[in-house]
C-alpha cells in the first residue's frame, strides 16, 4: 500500500485535531500482549524500548522498528527470511501441525513483489475474554469471574509509508474494544432494553446490577430506543478512535510511522460486526450469493466530505489548494475561460470561469487507484499518519482522515451452511479480482475438500492468495489470462459462518 | 407540511451563508410566465408588487400574499374556493374537456385537513424549449432558431411556515433549469465528449462552436471522462442552488415566507433526471418492480452531517445547543452520571460522563415525523427558510439545511408498456402509504383502464390522493382499515413511462 502514498514526510509536529467529543482512554492493563513469535530487526533504525510520554497510558511494549508476522504464523528466523523475499513470494498459513487458528479460520498472505522493504499488511486473530467492570464510578476493580464475555477477533491492517501502524494496531486494536466492552458485559447479557444512564454517583461506589440503573420506563421525557447492538457498534467506533488516538500520543516514542487501513471482524453474542477504515474490504459468500459487509473509503468515493470540510475550513487548505475539483489540472493560460467543475455540492458537473485561486492544486484529483488527497493519500480512512504531510509542505493531511461505520451480521437469522464464509482481504486482493471471482473461488476451492475438513478455510484463503498474486513469469508476476497480478502484500481471512463448533 | 416547522420566526436579517463557488445568477429573461388562471387575494397581508432588489436579476412578477393553484388545473373563481375547502376536501385534477397536461401526465391534489390555511403544496408540468446561447463571452445573444433542445419538466413544492417559497419555485426553478441548460444546448446534441474547457476568450466574441471549443483530446495532463448526463445533473444542482439563491434576495420585497421541498423530474434527450431536496419522494413501478427514484432527507437520515457542521462550526449552535445526540434530554440532575450518546462519527451509541454542556438542547433530537433540527424542523433540504431561526432565540437554522442529490433513470435501456410509472408524491401522500401499497394501486387502477385511455393516468393520480385522504367520519378522515388518512395537503404526479407519444 506503499504507493498509495506519495510523501509521508515526518515531521514531528503536534496533532492539529480539534477536540473529541469521545470519552478518555481508559488505561489498558499493563500486561503487554504476547509479543510476536518472530521479529527481526529492520536495519535501518533500531531504537531503544521507549517508555510512553506523559498521558499516555497504554503500553505498546515492543521496539517498533522491528519487522514481524502474525504470531501464529510460528515462523522461524528461517521462516520469517522466507516470508520476507520479494523474490520467491511464498505463500504464508499457519503450519497444518500447530494450533489452528480460532473459530477454524482460514488464513493466507504473501509479501509485496518489491514495492516495500516488507510486507506492511499485519494481522490477528483472538478469542478475548472480557471482564466486567464491578465499577462505573472509578472505584477499584473487583473482578467477578464467570460473568464475562466472550468475543471472536479478526483484524487485517494495511500499512502504508512503513509497517509500524499496522503493527501497533494488530497488538492492541482488540485491546481497546475489550477495554469498551467492560462497560457493557452485564448490559448485554440483560434482554431488558440498555439503561439509558447508568446512576452512577461519584465518590459513591456505585454499581452495574441492573437494579440500580436508572431503567428507560422510569424517565418521562420522550426517548429513543436503543439496542445491544447499535452498544456493539458504538464500543467498537470508538476503540478505532482511541486507537488513533493513542498513536498520535506514542509516535515520538515508539515510531509509529505511516498509517494503516484497519478491516476487522468481532464475533459477539450471536452477531459478526465488520469495521472498516480504509480500501480492504470484506464480503460473504452465503449459498453462492455476495453480500457485500464493507464500502471502501477512497478519495473518490468520499470526494463530497473532503471538499465540504475543505470549504467549511479554508484554513486546512493553506493558499495551495481548492476545493473544487476539475476534470485535469488548470493552466494558467486558460485564466478567464469557462472549465467544467463540481464542488461539494454537486454530483454533476458544470462550467466556471476560471479565476485565479482555480490555478491551486485541487484536494482531490485522479480517479481510480491513482485518486489522491492532497496530491499525496490514496485512502481516506484509516489509523495513524499523524505526521503525514503534504509533500514539500507544513500543510497537515491527518484532518481530512477519518473513521469508519460498522456493518452488522446476524449469524442466528440463518441456517449456514459450512460453505458459507465472510472473506477479509487487504487492497492486494482486491485490487486484481471481484467479489465474483472470490465467490467462484469459494465454491470452486470448498466443494473440493470434505464439509468437516478443518484445513478447507485456509486452502481457501491460499488459493485466493494465489490466485491474486500469479506466477513469476518474464515481465512480472502474471494471472493466468496474462494479466499483471498483485504485487502489493495481499492478505486474506477465510471465516466459515457455521461457526467454529462445525468442524474439529 | 406546517407542522414540520415548529416556529418560523420571520426576523427580517441578511442571510449568514458562506461565500458559494456557484456562477452567478445569469439573468432571467423579463417575461413573465404565465400567471396562475386561479388566484386568491389571501386576507392576511395584501401586498403590492415590488420591484427586485439590487442583484436580483429574475422578476418574479406577482403579488407573494395572493393564493394560488396551479395554473393547469384551469379553476373558476368558484372552484378555486372548493380547492380550498378543507371541510369537504375535494379532490382536483385537470379537467377532462380541456387541454391534457404534457406527456399524457396525471395529476390529482388535495387540500389538508386544516393544518394551515391554505394548500402549501405547489405542482408545475411544462414543457420548455431552450435555446442555445451564441455567445459564452458575454456578448449579446443572438439566438438560432431551429436548435434549441425541448426538455419535459414535473415539479412538486410542499411549503412549509406559508406557501410563499413553493408557489415562488413552481414559477420560477425550470426557468433557472432552462438558463442552465443554455450553455449546453450544441454541447449536449454533439455526441463526441463534452469539452473540459470552452475557449471563450474575454472581449472576443468567441462561439461555443464545437469546432472552437478546447477538445479534451488536445490536453496532455490525466483528465476526468465527463459525461452529457453528469453536464445535465450539475445544470440541475446549479438551478436549486439559484433559485434557493433568488430566493434569500427577494424574500423582503416578495414576502416568500417560510420554504419548500422540492421534487422534480426532468425529462432530456432520452433520460428522466429527479432531483429531490426534502421528504417528497418519487418511484418507478415498472412491471410491477418498484424502482426508488429518490431519498428522503430529514433529521434522521441526515444526523450525522448535521453533527459534522455543529461540530465544525460550534459558532453555528451559539451556547443554547449541544451537537451530540442523547436517547432523550439530560437532566441537570444527571450531572456526573453516565449517559448513552453518539457524536458526528458514531453510528452505535456509547457511554459518556454527563458534564454541564450536554445540558443543553441537542442539534438534532426526536424520531420519525417528530424528528427536528434545532427543536424547529423537520427537514433538513429544500428552498427558502432563510428567516428561519430557532423559537425564541436569533440563530438561524439555514446554514444546516442543504441541497439534493439528482437520480438519472435511462428510459432507452428498457421497453416501456403502458403501465410502467413513475409517481412523484408529497409527504402527505406517503406519510400514510408505502410504496408497495402505491404499486398495488397502479396496478389496480390501470388495468381498469385501456392501454390507450388518456385519463388513466388522471384517474391513477385520483385514486392515490383518495386513498391517502380517506373518507370523512365521526373522528376525523379514515382509510378503509380505519386508521387515520393524512390530513397534510396531497399532490401527485403520474408520468407514464412509455412517454407522450404512445397516448392520444
Amino acid at each position: 500500500m506503499l504507493n498509495r502514498v506519495r510523501s509521508a514526510v515526518a515531521h514531528l509536529v503536534s496533532p492539529g485535531g480539534a477536540p473529541h467529543a469521545r470519552p478518555k482512554s481508559p488505561e489498558l492493563p499493563a500486561e503487554t500482549t504476547a509479543p510476536p513469535a518472530a521479529v527481526a530487526e529492520a536495519p535501518r533504525s533500531p531504537s531503544a524500548r521507549t517508555t510512553s510520554g506523559s498521558g499516555a497510558p497504554a503500553k505498546t511494549g515492543e521496539t517498533r522498528a522491528s519487522f514481524s508476522r502474525p504470531t501464529f504464523l510460528q515462523l522461524s528466523p528461517g521462516g520469517l527470511r522466507r516470508a520476507d523475499d520479494h523474490a520467491g513470494r511464498a505463500v504464508q498459513s499457519p503450519p497444518d501441525t500447530g494450533r489452528r487458528l480460532p473459530w477454524s479460520t482460514g488464513y493466507a498472505e504473501v509479501i509485496n513483489a518489491g514495492k516495500s522493504r516488507h510486507n506492511e499488511d499485519q494481522a490477528c486473530c483472538e478469542v478475548v475474554y472480557v471482564e466486567g467492570r464491578r465499577s462505573l464510578a472509578g472505584v477499584p476493580k473487583e473482578p467477578r469471574r464467570g460473568q464475562g464475555l466472550c468475543f471472536y477477533y479478526w483484524g487485517l491492517f494495511d500499512g502504508h509509508a512503513g509497517g509500524g501502524a499496522a503493527e501497533m494496531a494488530s497488538r492492541l486494536l482488540h485491546r481497546h474494544i475489550r477495554e469498551q466492552l467492560k462497560d457493557l458485559v452485564e448490559i448485554l447479557q440483560d434482554p431488558s432494553p440498555p439503561p439509558l444512564c447508568l446512576s452512577s454517583t461519584p465518590g459513591t461506589p456505585a454499581s452495574c446490577d441492573p437494579a440500580q440503573l436508572v431503567a428507560p420506563q422510569s424517565c418521562c421525557s420522550p426517548q429513543k430506543e436503543v439496542t445491544h447492538e447499535s452498544l456493539v457498534v458504538g464500543a467498537i467506533e470508538n476503540a478505532f478512535q482511541l486507537m488513533d488516538e493513542q498513536m498520535a500520543r506514542e509516535r515520538h516514542g515508539h515510531q509509529v510511522e505511516g498509517g494503516c487501513c484497519a478491516l476487522v471482524a468481532v464475533y459477539l453474542l450471536g452477531k459478526v460486526y465488520v469495521a472498516n477504515a480504509g480500501d480492504s474490504r470484506a464480503i460473504i459468500v452465503r449459498n453462492g450469493e455476495i453480500l457485500p459487509m464493507s464500502r471502501e473509503f477512497t478519495p473518490e468515493t468520499e470526494r463530497r466530505r473532503l471538499q465540504l470540510l475543505g470549504f467549511l475550513k479554508p484554513e486546512l487548505l493553506g493558499s495551495e489548494f481548492t476545493h473544487l475539483e476539475f476534470p485535469r489540472r488548470v493552466q494558467p493560460k486558460e485564466l478567464g475561460q469557462r472549465m467544467l467543475y463540481r464542488d461539494q455540492n454537486m454530483t454533476g458537473w458544470a462550467y466556471k470561469k476560471i479565476e485565479l485561486e482555480d490555478l491551486r492544486f485541487p484536494l482531490v484529483c485522479g480517479e481510480g487507484k491513482k485518486a489522491r488527497v492532497m496530491a499525496t493519500i490514496g485512502v481516506t480512512r484509516g489509523l495513524g499518519d499523524h505526521n503525514l504531510k503534504v509533500c514539500s509542505s507544513t500543510l497537515p493531511i491527518k484532518p481530512f482522515l477519518s473513521c469508519f461505520p460498522v456493518q452488522v451480521y446476524d449469524l442466528t437469522q440463518y441456517e449456514h451452511c459450512p460453505d458459507d464464509v465472510l472473506i477479509l482481504g487487504t487492497d492486494g486482493l482486491w485490487d486484481v479480482t471481484n467479489d465474483r471471482e472470490v465467490a467462484a473461488t469459494v465454491d470452486k476451492v470448498l466443494s473440493a475438500y470434505e464439509p468437516n475438513d478443518p484445513s478447507r478455510y485456509t486452502a481457501l484463503a491460499q488459493a485466493l492468495v494465489l490466485g491474486a498474486r500469479g506466477t513469476p513469469r518474464d515481465r512480472g508476476w502474471r494471472l493466468p489470462n496474462n494479466k499483471l497480478g498483485s504485487g502489493d502484500d495481499i492478505s486474506v481471512f477465510v471465516i466459515p459462518l457455521g461457526g467454529p463448533g462445525s468442524y474439529s
